[in-house]
């Protein structure tokens, strides 16, 4: 409860001033093809002739501008619909029946809630029962690494509600320790929860997608599964396992079981104010800044809406992490300290996953003011 | 044995003709330093100018060339030495204890059998024991995606031999099947062997290196591991994140244990020529060769010799596999479509780590003329 209290406190009311915001206004203005267009059309206007330099120079722009976006929207349409005079369907959120592992806390729940009163079906899998008053979301009790509980959950789930139309598969859980302070467990629960129990679920509700060719598959990934960082060798190699395996299922979509229009997206987010990485030491929130779960649902929402396979990198900076594994370490190190990024786990505690053994989370001094540990900014 | 015998086979006496081979005489040649120098001195020799076209473009490409080779080397220098003037140690072979994880075929058991010949000592981890007359060659039987084994063998490893030196992680498993046949066993395995047993085994013997701030970790990955393609859902992505791993480590090694000289070197090959994708259907030979064990065993030999970190890309095209995550969609489709990934593997069928349950692996009929169904090109 005390949770989501902190979510709608969290949720920005307007955008905090950082390189994202100063993209956002850029791409709406000196970056959008209506607004350069107006610059030569206003000279002419003005009395410039169509061979005077400035009115070259705009148009020149122009052009540059309309074809970045061109590229990006034909190639998108190219991996989406094979041709640009097709559209699909508009997509039904009441007939949606959404699956969402890790459902019961940070950007989970909130997708949970926000689907569910857009009268979706909502489906949550998640050790703890979501807290919530809305009809339309169902919980089971699920361990998703394990696909014992996943296939008999999955049977229930088929039998007593329908055929999941949308996977999303967004549990995930973060040890945070150096590589030799990582016990057999924490590793074998990493990778269970982040990367095994995508199998898990995928080999649950692939099956009934395939069988009417349509559906969504979310697969919450993650900027660190695009570089490594210290403290993080567990946690990264398990995102970066994600990636592959969404390429690989498209591949297998597309050209082996013949569904194009089961669609895929990947979501790479930077930190996200969540429960999950509540200890961690924010980077320069300038250039690195923290994500509020809404900002990750509505590139969901918006994904789903769309019916588009798609790659989503938040905040802007996280376009770039890709990028580190084709240019010199220096790059990397320079943007490791740059964000201080192998510093950043430092003193973090689990607060978020913690197994029966590890026992409760410890109380931390300078977060108690929240009540039960989770910081906020 | 008879495998052994089959590496003598295909064991190239000379280079096939491919774009490997035309790399390796350009770079020999016209991208040589040494070689360009000539170009304007030869000019020069014979009457022309200093200002002549034909000087100062020669001599602008040889400026290129020294530029591109330079920025290379002072990028390694960086990564490895901190500073130009300092080199490391020669690499004293006699005094190695080098540990290799699925060591008793393919890639690991030549790299046993030539680290052997050096007088290394070396410690075979392996299912099935090593074939070997070499007495340099200690065999333990470990299945090392299991934490408990790991740690009982390493015991009597550090008992027995001594602290290893280097670490080769290069067991790998291919399971070579759709998404949704793979059975959770299939899927347990690979993460199993490919990624976790990198855990297993770095707990057991990084710390003696650390005490030394001393040794060398050689990961196995795969070009599969920077992109996925169609029935390597499992594997592509258990390597992906043993790029993201080896990272990690970095970081890790460099900031947190301050062991900058414990080296790490990831290898990213393509297509080997082993029984572990024996039945894969190879691509187009010009632009993506089949490697032969030895061409990896020779690349992982030059950077322990070297002591110096590095990722090794084999053969030429593996270079260009990262760039497929920055790029569109329509390029990573086009190298698929060229390379034709999403097919080659077609007709698998697993030689290699078979488990009990599953039997022993059918005697294909194409291959039966090679005896164990390890097919030779």
């Amino acid at each position: 409860m005390s949770e989501e209290e902190e979510y709608v406190d969290g949720s920005p009311i307007w955008d905090s001033l950082d390189i994202d915001l100063f993209i956002k206004v850029f791409s709406h203005t000196a970056f959008s093809p209506f607004f350069v267009m107006l610059i030569p059309t206003f000279y002419i206007f003005q009395g410039a002739k169509l061979t005077d330099t400035i009115v070259l120079a705009s148009a020149a722009y122009y052009v540059f501008v309309c074809s970045f976006w061109a590229i990006k929207w034909i190639s998108r349409l190219y991996t989406n619909q094979g041709n640009l005079f097709y559209a699909p369907r508009p997509f039904e959120w009441g007939e949606q029946i959404v699956v969402i592992t890790g459902g019961s806390s940070g950007v989970g729940e909130l997708l949970a809630n926000t689907l569910a009163v857009k009268s979706v079906t909502v489906v949550v899998l998640d050790l703890k029962p979501i807290q919530t008053q809305n009809y339309n979301i169902a919980y089971y009790k699920c361990d998703v690494s394990k696909w014992e509980e996943v296939e008999a959950v999955s049977k229930k789930i088929i039998e007593e509600i329908g055929q999941p139309t949308v996977l999303i598969n967004n549990a995930g859980v973060v040890q945070g320790k150096l590589i030799l302070d990582l016990s057999p467990e924490d590793v074998q629960q990493t990778f269970g929860v982040n990367t095994l129990a995508h199998f898990w679920t995928l080999k649950a509700f692939l099956p009934g997608m395939i069988e009417k060719k349509k559906g969504h598959i979310v697969t919450m990934s993650s900027v660190m599964g695009t570089h490594g960082v210290a403290q993080m060798t567990d946690y990264s190699a398990s995102k970066a396992a994600l990636i592959n395996l969404n390429r690989s299922l498209r591949s297998e979509l597309d050209k082996r079981y013949k569904c194009p229009a089961i669609r895929t997206t990947l979501v790479c987010p930077g930190h996200i104010h969540t429960p999950l990485f509540a200890t961690v030491i924010t980077s320069p929130q300038f250039f690195f800044p923290t994500l509020h779960p809404i900002d990750v649902v509505k590139r969901v929402i918006q994904a789903l809406d769309e019916t588009h396979s798609q790659t989503i990198f938040l905040p802007f900076y996280a376009h770039f992490m890709p990028y580190l594994q084709v240019l010199p370490d220096w790059f990397a190190d320079f943007a490791s300290w740059a964000s201080n990024a192998d510093f950043a786990m430092k003193d973090f505690i689990k607060l978020s996953g913690r197994r029966p053994e590890e026992g409760p989370a410890p109380l931390v001094e300078s977060k108690e003011e929240t009540g039960n540990g989770f910081k906020t900014n």
